[in-house]
């Protein structure tokens, strides 16, 4: 449960409950509702009479600042029909802080060391906010702060070993697959009889992102041994189906499988790019350590800029335009020799929404790959707007230039 | 109410809420509640049936896949007692699209046109799966699919527009200013006396972003005629306070606002870039119609691309190092010439979370403008991490820009 206005208004994203989520996945606790309420005092209520008829556990974030819509410490307080008590270690730990950073103490930051009579204090070290431990009728109650850090470090130091400690729960053990090149419902099309036979204990999910599908298994425990050595023992036969598609057995991103691929092959790269503006080397230099095999790019916008620095002909641009893989290849072909690296992708397109030709419609996208023994170029048709027509360029290229570099000929 | 299980394992974190919130404010809805809920039929009809309780409206998202873990349409057909019918019109939707993209259209893509007989179907015009609206017992239900941008399309297109109308809302009235350069509590505390100013009916939010506070004004009817006129006239003395912040008075982004800005003084713009990678120039052409002013760029994160296509001499580079407001004014300069611009921009810097050297320490950006009067330079020392250093830097290079182009000497 995450409270405050800010969270329903839109105007932070809870990214509290993901961190809480995973965490207590890991210990193999199941989260079985994420709620967002807002400062007021009977909706808290009735969101903690909710939270508790469908979980023993309920985790709390936010509403414990020292402003006035702090509202949370005075709701459990009633709900638990107790009332607030000084908590004198926490005080001092409060005087200590503002010591430190040499700051007059108000009377509002003293307050943070009430707390509820039936609670036990959870020791903040980074924050003059403590955390609460409720046990009541066998439900637990755990309250937090919001700012992220501080709930991170209750979470790590307290509330996760306690939980552990006190509900004996059998291990989710999770294995995940990325995949790049291929939409969810052809995947789920080609794997089909894979995830029919898969166990009863082990659930296959698709998260599917833009260009891009993770698989998911959650493995729950099923009282033989070595759970996680049988998940993976089913990846075999998941590459036999999709292999291609494959670009990493764990979470990491199509531009960081691609640095490996690069710093294994003890290659360089570079791009130039048309309609995709920066963007392809935007994302090959996110991942760090990319200054290794990224030496640079020429973002040609102008046609001028395609002749210039990019050495394509005139002629190609007279005869085939701008958009088109002939110009694309010779994009690719002249950053390989204008930024001296092994390997060069290139993409000239229309974006839109203007720009088409009496040949060329909006969404017209070539793109190519140049290494030292080949080029390869495609052309695609998009219609989603310009972001994503630029998005999903960028994506495709990424998609070809790994399966290049993996070996696997597109 | 967000469906899926990744959301409850954190390994999606939920934007959709925070969206759908700050449209729903915008047009005078307060959100209640924010609820995620695993993919599982029976506790997704538990929300349903809570949901209702405190709500007139519930919005939902997720579960609207091809795959086998996508449950929302058969959950909501029994959770209204009711059965799956074909919608001939979204069927031909779905063909289109297959036949566009060039794919053998699937069975499974074939049952996205499928939809409860109750349900008004909203045409999803940048995906297979529609929007699906409900009135049952004078609860509305709207059903989205999960991916962002399709939600987005849809709340935009058909959401919005029938809550405003089937609820009668009272006119509301919104003003935005769009502000870059200065934290959210610094305009705070500069227009402190113009907020405690404003009259009871007319309200100000600030929403930050990266890098960027919107100002937004909510004006309430209070039975006065011209509402909207009454809060433009608000503006003048909001320009005295923090004029030189604000890039524009509507909704629209920095790089828009600097679009315009060298659309009128009919200049040409180009970057050079090494620490953003080229996301400095994928922002600027992400306007449509950028190719009018941009030209092009040259991303030269190896220091042999800042000499042989940036001219940056090799002295500078042994004297001050790669990363220096004297490399990052020559590589302005030469990108001015290269690429034959009148305005460049230029970046250097130590990303992270490698890179750091004896003299520079990590997060250091050196940011430079140049046009045929003058270079100005920068540099800036930040503790992000890389990602947000980056998106940082790009940020802080293109508010410099536009202060620029405004005349605003910074």
């Amino acid at each position: 449960m995450t409270i405050g206005d800010e969270l329903l208004y839109g105007q932070v994203v809870d990214t509290n409950s993901a961190f809480m989520g995973q965490e207590l996945a890991k210990i193999g606790l199941r989260v079985r509702q994420i709620s967002s309420v807002s400062d007021r005092a009977d909706e808290i209520v009735a969101a903690l009479d909710q939270a508790r008829q469908r979980a023993q556990v309920v985790l709390i974030t936010g509403g414990l600042g020292p402003t006035k819509d702090d509202l949370t410490k005075h709701v459990l307080a009633r709900y638990f029909h107790t009332e607030l008590v000084m908590h004198e270690p926490t005080l001092r730990h409060v005087e200590e802080i503002f010591k430190r950073f040499q700051r007059p103490m108000l009377d509002v930051n003293r307050q943070q060391a009430l707390v509820p009579a039936n609670c036990e204090v959870l020791h903040n070290a980074v924050g003059t906010a403590p955390g609460m431990w409720f046990n009541d009728q066998g439900t637990v109650f755990v309250s937090m702060p919001g700012v992220p850090f501080e709930m991170k470090r209750l979470m790590t130091d307290h509330v996760l070993p306690r939980l552990q400690a006190q509900f004996h729960l059998a291990p989710i053990e999770h294995v995940v697959v990325m995949t790049a090149g291929l939409g969810e419902s052809f995947l789920a099309q080609k794997i089909a009889d894979w995830e029919d036979a898969l166990p009863p204990n082990i659930k296959l999910a698709y998260l599917p992102s833009f260009g891009a599908v993770r698989l998911r298994l959650t493995g729950t425990d099923d009282g033989q041994p070595n759970l996680r050595g049988r998940m993976l023992a089913l990846l075999p036969a998941l590459r036999e189906r999709i292999g291609e598609y494959i670009f990493a057995e764990e979470e990491t991103t199509l531009e960081a499988a691609i640095g490996k691929l690069l710093l294994a092959r003890n290659l360089t790269i570079g791009t130039a790019e048309s309609c995709t503006g920066g963007l392809v080397a935007h994302r090959l230099t996110s991942v760090p350590g990319s200054s290794e095999y990224f030496r640079g790019s020429i973002v040609a916008y102008h046609n001028d800029i395609k002749q210039q620095e990019l050495g394509v002909k005139s002629e190609t641009l007279a005869q085939f335009g701008a958009v088109s893989e002939a110009t694309v290849r010779e994009m690719a072909e002249g950053a390989r020799q204008r930024l001296g690296v092994d390997v060069a992708v290139a993409t000239s397109g229309i974006a839109g929404p203007g720009g088409a030709t009496d040949t060329k419609k909006v969404g017209t996208v070539c793109l190519a790959y140049a290494d030292a023994t080949q080029t390869i170029s495609r052309e695609y048709i998009l219609d989603r707007g310009r972001a994503l027509n630029v998005e999903y360029a960028a994506q495709s290229l990424l998609t070809m230039l790994r399966q290049q570099l993996a070996g696997i000929r597109g």
